[in-house]
């Protein structure tokens, strides 16, 4: 096992300006090669590099560290790692020749503070940079080695997977070869989820098995070093939970929706109250949309439900906005006016104001409209509002995934 | 100066499952106190706990410990901190108490596992959890400090600012005090705030003076030692920027929209084309918005924008889409259909597909309609799908609340 360490180097991330998105991201790309991050530590830029680096070495084989390869009198982590592994730096007049050039294209001059970006220590691995100016550097000594990366997360990205993961593979070839795959389930629990998959899931083969739990949502995810394997495991997942899966490793519920509606070629209208847009907003989140989508509804009056929609009053006065009926000639009207193929709409109390006993805050009603019937749903997601807006409009979407489906 | 160094325990930020939000939100807690985080570690649950608290406390006065207060196994933080400090555990029954009636209160029953969760090193200060059960301990020796804080965001957030700030002022009571007040701008760069604000600014008195840009928009931030600063600094900045300023502190264009139109009784529609929603969405985030939202469209295919807004079709296949005069009627369409006070109406292209030379992706066209006259604007937002969404939602309340103001 290789031990690896995390240093970030910034002042703006101590300061709270920035936050480190550099952890979770390099964390996320290392496991299906079978490896971790053991710890991490962000610095301010100057002379508490130094420290850390020195630190870390004492600890792990591979040391990552971001930011610092500016071309400015802060960015230092380059001329600390010279010293530490006593490799002076030299300038290389080909890699200012590069950095001039990628600044020509975009119509800038190269200026003489760039050639700090051009110094590189003696043997040091030079790991060019695909979309900005400050290659990334690699040290190494007595089996321990340094990987100099740049700060801004579009190149750090780039830079990881062109060169680090390569070497990386190339630098330890007994790494497990690793293959993933996530499903992502709604309107199951977690520990509902487990009991239903994980003995059966052990059973098929050696998997490492993930969960993670948010607002009504777990994601399923298994790690195995056999691809053989991941279909069987698909095999049984599907039959015990694939009515709950709405999407599959970063697919996002909208997608699937608008997936489906395509390849369907079926047209989608929405009908929203308490989620006030934000269906339509997702839905028109995914490029490609217009092909299936062209009318919403944010019906947040109750005179814009009937105006808009035709909801008679005496079916709002009898029973109130937030019920089943109600939901229903919405989403009728919706198809109707849209002439679509599918309308789906809510009405619920989002909160903080308007809970009754009767009707507490987090009630939502639910109906998804076609052609030829209406199916309904009544849940309560109690949360603050902007959660409750976000699980009311992944349920709602999901009663539209499982009509097309 | 107050050195202190921030330890967040959790293997989950070590996977990439979570982010560190910890870090920045405490960073600007601490900013107006005069303090700052000089340091940041992350490591897993485990012992590693051990030698990072040891290693902190070699260089700094005050160590800010998060996570590991849990009553489950890897919950160990509380135990490491009282070895470390030497100061065995007893258990405290009335806080068992506390737990279980937090937990009876919201039907749960608290069990035996709980009672980790009541055990304090022998001396500490218990700091009281009113959103949890996990109490927080602060733990001291030789002028040195180890606060041991929950992990979840909202339990921490009110134990810091209940607990902690309170202690911090009374324990070290030399602080200067430190006053601070941030302004939101829109529709100015960041270049031409630092030209228009910082010297003017640094002629009334001395300031700390922030800057954070982002897509679009400018935060400006002052702080000073001196209360009676604020006021002047403010007529100047007004008097300079005034009209771009949207919002102050850390309030959002949405509320500063919503609550204009109550104050002024003004009921507002939308009628949304490439922002899909969005704007609707961001208006019904804001509590209370009901009040004086209760129409908008998501009129995203030319015929919803004939059926439903009355544009005329010889408009739109004479403009396109995506003009001035589409907007207008647009506008003017949910104007008289809401029988709103004012409407906002928009329509661009948002990509990837559909960019025209005459017509770029990011073009946009939006427009305000009352009942005495209608203002337009032109904008390019060229950036990918969801930023553009963004930009366009934020400039079209932007416009709104300039109309209201």
């Amino acid at each position: 096992v290789v031990s690896i360490e995390l240093v970030n180097t910034g002042t703006e991330l101590l300061l709270g300006q920035v936050t480190n998105t550099h952890l979770p991201w390099l964390a996320q790309e290392l496991r299906p090669l079978g490896l971790r991050i053991d710890r991490q530590v962000t610095v301010p830029d100057g002379p508490m590099i130094e420290a850390a680096l020195r630190d870390a070495l004492t600890r792990c084989q591979v040391v990552l560290v971001t930011g610092g390869l500016g071309p400015t009198s802060d960015d230092i982590t380059r001329d600390i790692a010279a010293q530490l592994f006593e490799q002076p730096l030299v300038y290389h007049p080909e890699i200012f020749e590069t950095i001039r050039a990628y600044l020509a294209q975009r119509n800038y001059v190269a200026t003489d503070i760039q050639k700090t970006q051009a110094m590189v220590p003696t043997g040091a691995k030079v790991l060019p940079n695909s979309v900005g100016t400050a290659p990334g550097l690699l040290l190494s000594k007595n089996g321990q080695y340094l990987v100099l990366l740049p700060g801004p997360p579009r190149e750090l990205k780039a830079m990881w997977t062109e060169q680090v993961v390569p070497w990386l593979r190339e630098t330890f070839p007994d790494l497990p070869p690793r293959y993933s795959k996530q499903w992502r389930l709604l309107g199951i629990g977690e520990s509902k989820v487990q009991e239903m998959l994980e003995e059966g899931v052990r059973k098929i083969g050696d998997f490492e098995i993930g969960y993670c739990a948010r607002s009504g949502e777990v994601d399923f995810r298994l790690i195995t070093s056999d691809p053989h394997l991941i279909p069987q495991a698909e095999k049984f997942i599907r039959e015990q939970v694939g009515e709950t899966i709405y999407a599959e490793d970063a697919g996002t519920m909208e997608e699937s929706v608008i997936h489906l509606a395509r390849a369907k070629n079926k047209k989608i209208a929405t009908a929203e109250s308490c989620t006030g847009g934000l269906i339509a907003h997702l839905l028109t989140n995914v490029p490609g949309s217009s092909e299936v989508f062209g009318f919403g509804w944010v019906t947040y009056a109750n005179e814009a439900k009937m105006q808009e929609l035709g909801v008679p009053a005496d079916l709002l006065e009898k029973n109130g906005a937030v019920s089943e009926a109600v939901v229903v000639a919405m989403a009728q009207g919706a198809l109707a006016q849209a002439r679509a193929d599918m309308a789906v709409a809510i009405s619920g109390i989002a909160g903080p104001g308007g809970g009754t006993p009767e009707k507490p805050v987090g009630t939502v009603w639910l109906a998804v409209a076609t052609k030829t019937h209406v199916v309904t749903l009544q849940k309560n997601l109690r949360s603050d509002r902007a959660t409750f807006k976000h699980m009311a409009a992944q349920v709602a979407l999901d009663l539209l995934r499982r009509e097309l489906a």
